[in-house]
């Protein structure tokens, strides 16, 4: 009995209609189109990567794009500023400054500087605190990816065991609050629970969030388990090479997992179309219009 | 083998004296005097006997007390107003709004205006957010409390198995998050769960805050487990008149936990002792001065 295989490839592409679907919505009906703004500091390679990626995603859902590429020597207060003009621009609905910003920058007051209600990345402190009460808050982007991969495949997940594996401000504790918004009884477990196998057993859900390659193995899955696998760590091949592999051992889990998400084409093409889907209920939030069904938490 | 009872009120009377200490402290040695002002709308005589204890504890504790009582008739304009020159108030480090207001008002409008750094009471979202994402921030002073009755008790929590019933906003979240903090790998329980017995016997640390009166028995404990009952539940007696018990069998769970508190005199009496090691932190963080020892989460 193999394990269903999660397509997050695919099921990403299937977000990503939604999205433009809506937005199409959003120009006929009512002559608005979201905006998205990404602000990248700096040349860090991996990062022009992501932006670039961002920047083509937005266009092909029908959205508006603005990239800002500040120079590395850019003071904090420069920085500040756009944020603050981008904060009053009307034309957009999401901001998003790339990290890592470089060390002469206050990552955390650069963060705090954004408008909760633009903050498509949900890593303002009001957001954390709005999903933490059970409001509605804009939610990060992998942690949304998850739960909706979870919600297509298992349908309502309340009353269901899960355990989050690691306590990350970005991935394992919006992961959590949102589990338990759907009334799972939820699990954090991390690198001090004492018989982590013994925990991650118990799960009809697990979500492994750790950075550790290929940690999860089958004696640790309750079998028929949904496994959703957050980690993207490069390893080394034995033939030479490198290859990415997740926190899961995805070929031992699939054995006794119900159903379980490759790395990479699982989580991963997720992220980018919540994003997407962020972008456009901050706008639709703004304008007091109808939230996207299927794209928020 | 019966398990050790918990006093919550000679614990909280500890805590009051380090208080005292500290305040003591304050003023020798800083000139500065900590100083809480409670606020009060409308005529409840529940939340009059609330915040009658709080000026008395609070004073006894060598602090400034200032009690505001505003007519039930008092706008929402002029409540704000009032939290606005007690935001701006120099000698006032700690501001409670009693709940509830009256209907009139919408009261989180009125949290959300209290300055987070004078936020004693930790309902601010920027104080959940910043105890969500492992930061210094304002903690309710009811799941503060079971901490250090925990901490007390058991001296280091990492590694142990906390199950938290319930998961409201003032007590079962922010407790998880507390539990998350020192370490415990967390389990959050509630109505959902479908087998609440069996999630509650893995537990090392039981914190139970539901509002079920005597809901917990003998067979869901692990036995030596700590069990810490938030429950106040006023029931009938069968001759006749009233009698407070908590969510928690008392008389049956201490056959087999290690260690309980009762109720009456468990959690409750460390709920002011709470709010009054707030006030003392939040003025310690305004100077930038050292944090007092034993009192913060």
């Amino acid at each position: 009995m193999a394990a269903t295989v999660i397509d997050g490839k695919a099921f990403a592409a299937k977000v990503r209609e939604r999205v433009k679907a809506h937005v199409t919505r959003l120009v006929e009906e009512h002559g608005v189109m979201p905006g998205l703004a990404v602000v990248l500091v700096g040349e860090n390679p991996a990062s022009e990567v992501y932006v670039r990626s961002k920047g083509k995603a937005t266009r092909e859902a029908g959205m508006k794009s603005v990239e800002h590429k500040l120079d590395a020597a850019t003071s904090e207060a420069d920085l500040l500023a756009l944020i603050g003009e981008l904060n009053r621009d009307e034309t957009i609905h999401g901001i998003l400054v790339q990290l890592p910003v470089p060390d002469h920058i206050d990552a955390d007051k650069v963060l705090a500087a954004i408008d909760p209600a633009k903050d498509v990345d949900g890593f303002h402190i009001s957001n954390v605190g709005l999903l933490g009460t059970g409001q509605k808050a804009m939610v990060p982007c992998t942690p949304l990816g998850c739960l909706m991969m979870l919600r297509e495949e298992l349908g309502s997940l309340s009353g269901m065991e899960a355990v989050v594996i690691g306590r990350s401000n970005i991935v394992g504790k919006p992961m959590a609050q949102l589990l338990l918004k759907d009334s799972c009884t939820v699990t954090i477990a991390h690198s001090r629970t004492r018989d982590l196998p013994g925990v991650v057993r118990r799960a009809d859900i697990v979500v492994a969030a750790v950075g550790r390659p290929n940690m999860v193995t089958s004696e640790w899955i309750k079998p028929g388990a949904t496994v959703i696998d957050v980690g993207i760590n490069r390893i080394e091949k034995p033939e030479g090479g490198t290859r990415l592999v997740g926190d899961v051992d995805y070929e031992d889990v699939a054995k006794v997992a119900g159903a379980i998400t490759p790395v990479p084409g699982g989580v991963g093409p997720m992220t980018i179309a919540c994003l997407l889907a962020n972008t456009v209920t901050a706008c639709c939030r703004k304008l007091g219009l109808a939230e996207p069904e299927g794209l928020t938490a």
